[in-house]
């Protein structure tokens, strides 16, 4: 595969995309025989190891708990929540056969968990002194995706689905908790350096079954957008239909209230997508499987060369004891050279290129990723303040994502104008609205844009003297409007 | 559900097995309305969690690298080497549907992993150089038992499935990489204290598509064998199923050589089950979720009871800080007495009994959870000996266990003896065999036990003057038999 420039604003992300992944060995897709389904390499298997540890150390902190749970649905369980079943049942695979025998109950491969779940909390649960109660499973799920799948972003087999699952004495609580799960998402993503706008989703685009939906939206180089979470607030609607009843404080008998919120393999597409450059992977320090590679670079004679790897192998002895993932690069049938390339393509944050001149200065020469800047230092103090390097990039790389981001954000008066500024830079624009659900879908109609929904109540909108482009009255609230993924 | 005590020799290891799996919310079966599937809960979840990162220590030491691959075999990749189909057919799940739709290809939950490996090796490898290569992955199997299922020992979806899948430049690679598997197996259920025999199973009894299969076996407390790990060596049959081919280093091509090893649930079964004793689980400290339990006695008035407060937080501060998983029990409605049931049932190693007096003294009185025998020192020494606490605990639990083992094991002359010596006192007997397929045969049909094999080569045997008890011939061996699981 030839090297594609990454170029936003053009098609050419998906082919640098998809060049990415195969060069940096992150996930093989597209040769194994079923369309939507990849294979995790080792490299790629380590990122996202990195990237689960910081989603599951934000979850423990606020008591969530991890369990594991069946991947096959009885139908009748997928059925109990009529909403749900129709917002999944063409997307459902379903098994009917156990080896040469046909199963009396067809059994669907879980397309997300809650219809598991909730029966299984029917029997832990009784009183709302065992509440709020929050699990959260990470593991594969299935959609029979008819949209043309991608790797890591629109699969058919979700290897990495977190879902978390929270139970509830009352509505205000389960309210509570997805206000919880916003902030944890938040302290997620911000900790990756991934940008986002939080909206509420329109009436018609939530989660099958859930009485409201709140999601997380980012912006690919190629200016589409990209959901990268959702919390929703689940009502009754499950506890009641796998009832799920408790009793409460004042003594009476009542349903359950639950919240699910889930983040998927595309947390890291989004991660490669954003920080990525021309040369390959762009890692943060937090997640690279390696933080540090260094390069000996073979002296003139055999006893300088053999110092400069003794000089190496101290600097890896050192960085190590410091808690730093470092590797030495002893190939001995490439040069220098095509070690640099390897090293950029697969994003390692900090390069070091070691020759006799460092050996004799006690110097290093440390290229970072992000900026490609070269710095020769005391040995000593790049020890010292490796972890400080790491601090800089990481927040360097941060504000360049979320620069672009911000850049992609504009406003429109009109549908027209929608348009046009989506035209010119992607990302997403907001345009007034009444609140009504007729101008909203007309608005989605006549833009041929897809609505991401409403900024949250929290958040302050500038709506003076604005009117709603359909129907003229006065606006109450913008509508997000993208090219979505 | 009546606690029921264990009593080794009686069926009543399988009820004690399903009372602790319950009580001690580890693993929550047969409530799900899907024969042969359960659920991890969130202690039994942390237990496996810790089991799994013993596991991938020895692996990764060795150059193992983990990978995730797809869930799903389309039927002509798992047809490709046919003696491995001829093994899974009849128990394989079968995905016919996707959505409303039929599929083209018939897709199977996997059973196991060979037939996706092996063709992406296929991708990857081409020459001598890059061998070998060791992958792992853990994940669901699926298979459709007929026999009964049992939680965790027997499961139709198994959810911890380590499986290894290695490959090779020469017949004699993959032999050395048998023996490297064996060792860290070995290593694995050491640490564990799970005490094994290592058998060569029969050729009737190998893997389906493997030349020669190596089984550990262990005796549960019923006295019945469980076998809990497995090395295969493959051969060159799906390397060249799925024409895995590669230069070799004198430049010829051939097709690569492979192996693969598996390790299930059963560990933590096993572990649960030859440690276990009538009031519940007993953990290793190793893989405990809570290591030290405190359990604050509340003194007769409120400011000594303030003070034994400070003092167990204190010593909670001092154990956390030298990494122990350390936890109060401060809860106000249950009596002290109950909490210690309730700790002792869930297997944690050490308790803390802290009320007035040991304040008084500087001092605490711990309870071991293996002995159950109860200490009082001086605080600074306990915090100073947790750690060799810990190890006393292990090898005393690790000696224990090995010691039931041993007593378990036996030697017979005649198929009566045999018999009669697993009647009496289960575990396995060793018989003199001639070595001939039809002996091994009839031995195994005449004793109504279960062949598990043949020692290793590298094991001695004792089998001097010893005659096979079909032919008379002189014993070439030994055959172990079992009632097994």
């Amino acid at each position: 595969m030839k090297k594609p420039t990454r170029e936003r604003w053009s098609s050419k992300f998906s082919e640098w995309f998809d060049w990415v992944l195969e060069k940096a060995e992150i996930y093989d897709y597209g040769r194994y025989p079923i369309k939507g389904m990849g294979i995790w390499r080792p490299y790629g298997f380590k990122i996202r190891k990195y990237v689960l540890n910081i989603i599951r150390k934000y979850l423990d902190e606020k008591g969530h708990e991890e369990i594991l749970l069946p991947l096959l649905i009885p139908e009748y369980y997928l059925r109990k929540e009529s909403e749900h079943v129709r917002g999944f049942e063409d997307q459902v695979y379903w098994v009917t056969h156990g080896g040469l025998e046909e199963l009396d109950v067809k059994l669907a491969l879980r397309p997300t968990s809650e219809t598991i779940i909730t029966p299984m909390v029917a029997l832990w649960v009784q009183s709302y002194k065992q509440l709020p109660k929050k699990y959260y499973q990470i593991g594969s799920i299935f959609r029979y995706e008819t949209k043309a799948t991608r790797p890591m972003i629109r699969l058919r087999e979700v290897t990495t689905f977190k879902e978390a699952h929270t139970f509830h004495d009352s509505f205000e609580d389960a309210e509570r908790q997805v206000s919880e799960a916003i902030e944890i998402y938040k302290k997620i993503f911000d900790t990756l350096g991934i940008p986002y706008l939080i909206s509420q989703r329109p009436e018609w685009d939530k989660f099958a079954g859930a009485l409201y939906t709140i999601a997380f939206d980012t912006i690919l180089p190629d200016g589409k957008v990209l959901q990268i979470g959702t919390v929703h607030h689940l009502g009754q609607n499950f506890t009641k239909a796998f009832e799920v009843r408790i009793q409460l404080k004042d003594g009476t008998i009542d349903y359950a209230w639950s919240t699910s919120y889930g983040i998927s393999d595309r947390i890291v597409a989004t991660l490669i997508a954003v920080h990525g450059d021309d040369r390959g992977l762009v890692l943060l320090p937090s997640i690279a499987p390696i933080q540090v590679v260094i390069i000996p670079i073979p002296a003139k004679n055999e006893e300088d060369t053999k110092r400069v790897v003794e000089y190496v192998r101290k600097i890896k002895q050192e960085l190590a004891e410091r808690g730093v993932r470092v590797f030495i690069d002893e190939r001995r049938e490439v040069t220098p050279g095509y070690k640099y390339y390897d090293w950029e393509l697969r994003g390692v944050p900090i390069r070091l290129e070691i020759g006799l001149r460092e050996v004799e200065n006690n110097t290093v020469t440390y290229v970072r990723r992000d900026t490609l800047e070269k710095k020769t230092i005391e040995l000593e103090e790049f020890i010292d303040k490796i972890h400080e390097i790491f601090q800089e990039v990481e927040e360097n790389m941060r504000e360049r994502a979320k620069k672009y981001f911000k850049e992609r954000l504009s406003r429109a008066d009109t549908i027209d104008e929608a348009r046009r500024k989506i035209e010119e830079k992607g990302g997403i624009v907001e345009i007034p609205w009444c609140g009504s659900l007729e101008c909203g879908l007309r608005i989605e109609e006549e833009s041929g844009l897809r609505v991401l929904g409403t900024p949250l109540l929290n958040e302050e909108v500038d709506i003076k003297d604005k009117r709603c482009p359909i129907c003229g009255n006065t606006a109450r609230s913008v509508l997000r409007l993208a090219k979505t993924y």
